[in-house]
C-alpha cells in the first residue's frame, strides 16, 4: 500500500483475507478449484480451457506470458443493481450541499437531493454525466482515494444492507483465484472509475492497481507550495465501455486477451476482440437469471441490459453461464443450499 | 508472441537473448551486479539503495508490490541522437510519396523528401505532428507493428551504421536486470510512441507490452468484414511528456514509483512525483557527457535538453550519472576500455 491507497480499516483487510483464504481451502480440501460452481457443462468447459491452454507440449499450449484474463465488473464481478458508484455520486452531492445551496433548484442536483431517481434518471446521460463531474473531481488523486475510502468501507446496499464489497460473487473470486494458480494474469476491464475501484480491488479480487482498467477523467501535475500533485479535472479523459474496452486493453496491456468475461452488452466487443486472438481463447457471459438470490434481467433491462451480445454468444458458441443453475452460491455470506 | 507482436527475425531474437545473458553470465562470474559501470559513489549509491529497500525488517524496506521503477527511453536506456523514431516516419514518408505525387510540394513533406533536415525543423512541432499522423495512421494496430518491425530490423543509424536496437547503454541493461533480480516491475514511461517501442522492446530489454508507457494516438475498434480490428486515427491521444508522465504514471500503474530513472527535462515531472514517494526512494539522471563514445550535450541541446533537471538535481541530491567516468562500457558491441 502507497500513500495512494491508504490502508484499508482492519475489517476490510480481514474480509478481504478471508475470502481469499475460504477460496483456497475449499480448493484445497476438495480438490475441486471452483467449488461454489455446480458441475454443468459451464464449469467443464472452463476447466477444459484451462487445462488445454496449461499443458506444456499439448496443441493449445499457450505461454504464461500470454495468459492474459480480462474482467468486467459491475454485474460480472460484483452486483450492478444498483450501481455502486452512482450511489457514491449521490451520497456525495448531498454531503457537499451545504456548500452550494443553489443545487436545491437545480437539476440534476435538485432530484439527489430530494431522493427522486426518476427525477435524476430523467435527466439522462448530461445530468449523470454532471454528478460525476461534481463528485469525482476538483480534488488530488489522493484525497479522492481517501474520500472513496470512506464510503466503501460504511455505505450499505439499500436491499441488502451489505457493504457493496460484501456483494462480490463468490464463484467469480474462485476463478479469479483459480486462472492466477494457472499463470493467468488476471484484469478488471470496467467501464467504472478506475481510480474508484482501485481503491477496494487488490483486498478483495487480489488485483492490483496496475491490472485495473477502468473509465477516466482527465488529471493535471501541479506543484502546489512545492509538493507534486495530480488533481482531478471536471473532463472526460475516457469511456472504457463498449469499442473503449478493445481501445483500452491494447493501450494498457498490448496483448489481445485468451479469456474475456463479460455480462451485458457493454462487454460485446471485449468479447469479440477476444474471440479474434488467434491463440486458444475463451469468451464467457454471465446471465442474471435468478430473481431469488440477487436480480434475474437481461433484454430489457436499463442497467447492464444483455442483448446483442446473448445473440452473438449464442451463434459464436460463448460459454452463458446461468446464474441460477451453475452457481451453487452466489454471495461469500450466503449458506450453501 | 501474438498476432501484434510479429515474430521477430532470428537476429533480434539472438541479438536480445545473447545482451540479456551476457549481462547475467557477467553477474555470475563476478559477483558484481553492474559490472559495467565503473566503481563510483554513484553506482555505490544505486547498490546501497536496492539493499535497503530489499533488506527484510530494515527501516527502508518496501514490499515487493510496491517496487516500481520508471524508465525514461530517449537518452536513458538508448541513444537519442538522432531521435529513432523520427527517422522512422521520415522513412516511411519517403516510402509512401509514390502515393502523394502532391508532397513534393507541400512542407513538411517536400524537407523530407529533399533530405532537407533544417526545412523540416523550420516547420516546427506543427510539422512534426504532420509527419508523425501521416506516417503512424491509417492503418490497423497489428499492421502498424509488422511496419515497425520491419524498419527496426533494416534501418542503420546514420552515424555508427547499427541497428538502433543495438544503440542500447549496457550499463542501463544491466540495471534494469538488476532491479528485476531483486524484484522490482521495470516500466518504460517515454515521450515515444507506445506501439512503435512494444515491438522491440521485450526482446531487448525484457519488458513485456504491459510494462511499455508512451505517447499514443487515438484508436477506433471496427468491425472489418465482421473481423474485429483497432484503426489507428490522424488525432493525438496522449502526450506522455513532462507534466505527462505522471499522469500517465498514475492511470496506467496507480502507484508512485519508488525508482525513476531519466536524462532530460522532459523527465523532470516524473522525478518530482517519484521523489515525493513517502517510501524510500531514488531519482537517477543520465547525463550525457561523453562526446567520444557517444554524443555530449545538456543545457543548450535542441534534443534532450537537460537544464531545468540538473539545477533541481544538485538542489535535491538525485544521482546525476556522468557517462564518461561511470561507464566502462556505453553500447553492448563495444570492447571494455
Amino acid at each position: 500500500m502507497n500513500q495512494l491507497f491508504p490502508p484499508l480499516s482492519r475489517y476490510r483487510i480481514i474480509l478481504g483475507l478471508l475470502l481469499l483464504c475460504f477460496a483456497s481451502l475449499s480448493y484445497a480440501r476438495s480438490g475441486d478449484p471452483l467449488p461454489s460452481w455446480n458441475n454443468t457443462a459451464h464449469k467443464a468447459a472452463i476447466i477444459e480451457f484451462v487445462k488445454s491452454v496449461t499443458k506444456k507440449g499439448g496443441a493449445d499450449f499457450v505461454p504464461v506470458a500470454e495468459r492474459i484474463a480480462t474482467f468486467d465488473n459491475d454485474g460480472t464481478l460484483w452486483s450492478e443493481q444498483p450501481i455502486a458508484q452512482l450511489i457514491f455520486a449521490f451520497d456525495r452531492v448531498k454531503a457537499e450541499a451545504p456548500k452550494h445551496p443553489e443545487w436545491k433548484d437545480t437539476e440534476p442536483f435538485k432530484s439527489v437531493l430530494n431522493d427522486d431517481m426518476k427525477g435524476v434518471m430523467a435527466t439522462g446521460e448530461q445530468g449523470l454525466m454532471t454528478l460525476i463531474m461534481a463528485s469525482h473531481t476538483g480534488m488530488s488523486v489522493e484525497e479522492f482515494s481517501q474520500i472513496a475510502e470512506n464510503w466503501l468501507t460504511t455505505a450499505k446496499h439499500p436491499k441488502s444492507n451489505r457493504l457493496y464489497t460484501e456483494l462480490v460473487y463468490q464463484p467469480m473470486l474462485e476463478l479469479l483465484s483459480y486462472l492466477r494458480a494457472n499463470g493467468f494474469k488476471t484484469y478488471v476491464v470496467s467501464g467504472g472509475g478506475i481510480e474508484f475501484m482501485r481503491v477496494w480491488m487488490e483486498e478483495v479480487y487480489g488485483i492490483p492497481p496496475e491490472q485495473v482498467i477502468g473509465s477516466s477523467i482527465k488529471t493535471k501535475f501541479e506543484l502546489v507550495d512545492g509538493k507534486p500533485m495530480l488533481m482531478r479535472l471536471p473532463e472526460l479523459d475516457f469511456n472504457d465501455d463498449k469499442g473503449g474496452k478493445p481501445v483500452a486493453i491494447q493501450k494498457f496491456i498490448g496483448r489481445k486477451p485468451i479469456a474475456a468475461f463479460g455480462n451485458s452488452d457493454g462487454d460485446l466487443q471485449m468479447l469479440q476482440w477476444t474471440s479474434a486472438n488467434p491463440r486458444p481463447h475463451f469468451a464467457l457471459i454471465v446471465h442474471h437469471t435468478d430473481a431469488e438470490r440477487e436480480v434475474a434481467y437481461d433484454r430489457d433491462s436499463a442497467i447492464g441490459r444483455l442483448d446483442k451480445a446473448l445473440d452473438e454468444a449464442n451463434q459464436q458458441g460463448w460459454t452463458v453461464v446461468d446464474m441460477k443453475q451453475d452457481w451453487k452460491r452466489v454471495f461469500p455470506f450466503e449458506k450453501v443450499k
